[in-house]
């Protein structure tokens, strides 16, 4: 059992990333992504006000700028050389005047720079100037989604976190599927479940745990009986009743890695028309199965499930993709979407989540999380999928 | 009791936005903010891969640009006159291009444009060409803080849902406090408090009640015993102990409007070192709420804090300024910042939460929420921050 990223394999992300760099011809780098900062340093920020920023020099050598309230808790964590600080945001002097001064120091000016952004970039109250307009540069160039796909594949680790995430997910599952008992709540079946999933969590993985994210967690999000046609619902305070489909939403955290499980379920009995839509849903995500493997382009597998839609008058129910990439962050590239090119490559893990969307009844869609294999594909989620199993 | 901003004073604030754009010699505008975006339409969007845009046109017709997904979602509850929307991100046609043509119809190549950002940014694997790269404009013009700055003063109807949020706050700070024991984790008093609260909100405020965010909650945060010494920790699955000092947080989301409300308190017992940084923490809290008034720039409130800090031989504990605004977003600016010489008016909300940082024995903060008054403020927290009370 892994609870996190080894050192090492984080020394080897910066290893590759620095040779990524050489090959973009820039001789050092400034990130400010707080995802990318997060896996080239194993650092988890809060993003704020406060500016963060990552700063690769021409040795190769990485280092942060963290405000002063952060200096403990990035020397405690951050796999990195050296720390710069600055007191405060907004402070006096505005925190990329230190960047300005310790790019001066380091000679930047005379480099070819990688940026992944113009500067610093956070709606909570944070504005600053373009990097470009306080240091000056031999030649700056854009590294914009570089680290982004550096993250596409994961390496055995990564999975390995992204199964132990799972397997918290399918645990917070079984309990809300307990509590979901017709007269109850939503919020009810929700907090029971997420709150002993989220224990049992903690008092088996031990002090080694850190979630950096939601510990085990299982949710509705409002998505009961006709209201869970709205695909990105909230929380209703809605009351479980007989013949409801519901559709449920369960995942941890583990150390910053997700996963993702979805289930569409019938609330003591199911009816036909109910049954006729599960089922297409069913074998539309059975088609997204059988058709990835590495070599292929991503989207390839939306074209077979938007295939097997049209055959079955269903594409007008269909509201979007099929899946998408996860990994440090719910929601990565690439997409299993019409317009998506990438090679699917082995190590890429995704959810696959065809869905159907009913006004008037209410939502079809399971999600499972699935990785790229040599030959094909490998579930990482294993809750039942089948109709049986999901008449609660 | 109000529970949501009324689609009048939406329509108010767009006009208001509307005659901004005119002052500053723009003929229309594109926005890509969520959160400003919410604002000025009531649209609640969780933001994806999938971009959503603002347009306002020379008429002042507000209109939005949505994923498919979202359409119905967007009907349902956006203020706007009018809903474009594309397929899917990526999809065939990237979204810019839906967007490229809704403005050429619109004759936007003749307009002077304000816009808020380069285009729609997200972290979550979205990557789209600069609006200005697919369109032309007579002139651009950036909006970037604009709408922030008309969010700065917060109307009766918004300050009276940030204190329908402190309420509910309080109660789950009520349920933390009797749920925190020695022998327990913090998890068990989170969980329980949290969904005493939450239960508790949703029953009262029956179906009218829509968080846009997360109901009532209590939180330590991993901010327990020495380990509260990191301002930004997370759960450690810390056991209470006797003589430990904990710092909690609460809240509740109320359409999307957040409060603050943060204790320092002390289990069982407090020793002297304990009891003598808690009573400097509360007397620079108490300095910043003599100290607020309008007219004042935001800055004089820390400098008040760090002078006493300063004379009390303490300011190598402190480690971040003493207060944010907040609203729409947990932090927004303006800050009570060394740095920041924005004018206090009436109607402006801050948290107020000068804290001490002490390697080895914690975190001393109180957090309250307060609003600017036209003589000088009001507490919207109400929960005790005397010492006595505080020993639980």
């Amino acid at each position: 059992m892994i609870l996190e990223i080894p050192e090492s394999e984080i020394k080897s992300r910066q290893q590759t990333f620095f040779e990524t760099l050489q090959k973009k011809e820039c001789d050092a780098a400034v990130l400010f992504s707080v995802t990318d900062i997060f896996y080239l340093t194993g650092f988890h920020f809060r993003p704020s006000e406060r500016p963060i920023a990552l700063i690769i020099d021409p040795k190769g050598i990485f280092s942060l700028l963290v405000p002063r309230m952060e200096r403990e808790h990035a020397h405690r964590y951050a796999v990195i050389e050296e720390t710069h600080e600055y007191p405060e945001y907004p402070g006096k002097t505005h925190p990329m005047k230190y960047m300005a001064n310790i790019l001066e120091d380091r000679n930047f000016k005379n480099l070819r720079v990688g940026v992944d952004a113009e500067g610093y970039a956070s709606a909570k109250g944070y504005t600053g100037p373009h990097l470009t307009t306080i240091c000056s540069f031999k030649e700056t160039k854009s590294l914009k989604g570089v680290v982004e796909q550096q993250r596409y594949i994961k390496s055995h680790n990564e999975i390995e976190l992204i199964r132990e995430s799972a397997r918290w997910g399918n645990l917070a599952h079984t309990l809300l599927v307990k509590y979901t008992v017709p007269g109850e709540r939503e919020i009810e079946a929700e907090s029971r479940s997420t709150n002993e999933a989220t224990r049992a969590m903690f008092d088996t993985l031990g002090a080694g745990y850190r979630p950096y994210g939601s510990p085990a967690h299982a949710f509705y999000r409002g998505q009961i009986g006709e209201h869970s046609a709205f695909p990105h619902s909230q929380n209703q305070n809605a009351m479980f009743k007989t013949g409801y489909n519901v559709v449920s939403q369960a995942a941890s955290d583990v150390w910053g890695y997700k996963s993702e499980l979805e289930r569409t379920m019938f609330i003591g009995e199911v009816s036909k028309t109910q049954e006729n839509f599960f089922r297409h849903m069913h074998e539309a995500q059975e088609i997204a199965f059988r058709t990835i493997r590495p070599g292929l382009p991503a989207c390839r597998i939306e074209e077979e499930v938007q295939k097997y839609f049209r055959e079955n008058k269903l594409l007008d129910y269909a509201k979007h993709h099929s899946g998408h990439s996860m990994g440090l962050l719910n929601h990565e590239a690439p997409f299993f979407d019409l317009g998506d090119q990438t090679i699917l490559e082995p190590g890429m893990v995704f959810s696959i989540e065809p869905g159907l969307y009913v006004e008037g009844i209410g939502a079809f869609r399971h999600s499972d999380t699935i990785v790229v294999t040599d030959k094909g594909m490998e579930m990482i989620t294993y809750y039942p999928r089948d109709l049986e199993s999901l008449i609660i």
